[in-house]
């Protein structure tokens, strides 16, 4: 077996922001020459989140404005009185949507749906720098 | 090492039908004569998502309810405006809820509790055919 | 390739209660000497869920609260009806965070960032005896 393990660094906007992280992905896997295995996307830090989705514009504003109702950014959060931060929101929003997935690599393919992205949820309350953790086993 | 990959396809009403996908995933390790290693369950497509529950009628209804609640069928999406769909509030359900699980396998079965079972969820707004993929590293 | 399975147990206060798996994550990498792979934390049972958070007093209180917010204890769920329970919202938040991470490790470290810790959050309405499967591939 073959272990291979990269790093996406990609910059957002925080604020659930979405960066598609799928055609990077492609690429490694090609990279990599895997034929079929597992690929896990994992978000460092806890503030973001990693999910599938159709990623298109209209989603994008829509995701925003669900976590946005659920929890609110100005709310009061235990959490900002341990920091003086004002991101307790961004935490429970990434760890709602979890910090990565798994997804079978079959015949070199990502085995995603046509209308189906790999992507990261940015939750946090200012712009941030992420990497994330791309392993595969094949 | 092993990598086996299969599918698992099944028919659903949709609205967030609730389908118990363990006999067949016992079944496939069986069949692959699987002792100790990772199986993961991903669900194709964007409108569904996988995760473990104690799989009876009761909370069957109660996801559904509960999934209704925070991401009402008739409210209004950007994503009707992007497709002229009517599924904004399937996709955000099924993002949350997340494509797939990995569970570990120890000494030929699912480590699972007694009353755990894995489950799809099928968030769409009509019925549809699903296809799983199921991938053993053993 | 080396398949390791090893289980935590821990004692819970139920009630949305968050403990803090990632030490004994940390010795277990140390004593099967991985270096590079993946590792699987799955939480046996339909009442708890597995994911990562910063692990911090405020967040405890603030992920305990908005679960409840969302997804209210007193609540009539149509799972009381079938086993005369009391935890039918404990059920789907569980359900909702999800059983699983996996997480890669690289250069014998678990790749999460400073303030992200691996947790389980037992969304149950009482105290728990909770096992958690722990499996490694590399």
């Amino acid at each position: 077996m073959t272990v291979k393990t990269g790093y996406i660094t990609t910059d957002t906007k925080g604020n659930r922001d979405m960066i598609d992280l799928t055609p990077r992905l492609r690429e490694m896997i090609g990279e990599w020459d895997c034929a079929n295995g597992i690929i896990t996307v994992f978000s460092v830090g806890s503030t973001a989140g990693i999910t599938t989705i159709e990623f298109e514009p209209g989603l994008k504003k829509d995701m925003s404005l669900f976590l946005e109702s659920i929890l609110p950014y100005g709310h009061k959060y235990h959490h900002h009185e341990t920091w003086h931060d004002d991101n307790g929101s961004s935490h429970l929003q990434a760890s709602l949507i979890g910090p990565s997935v798994t997804i079978p690599v079959a015949d070199g393919e990502l085995t995603l749906g046509t209308w189906q992205q790999v992507v990261l949820v940015d939750c946090d309350t200012r712009p941030r720098r992420r990497k994330i953790v791309v392993q595969m086993l094949y």
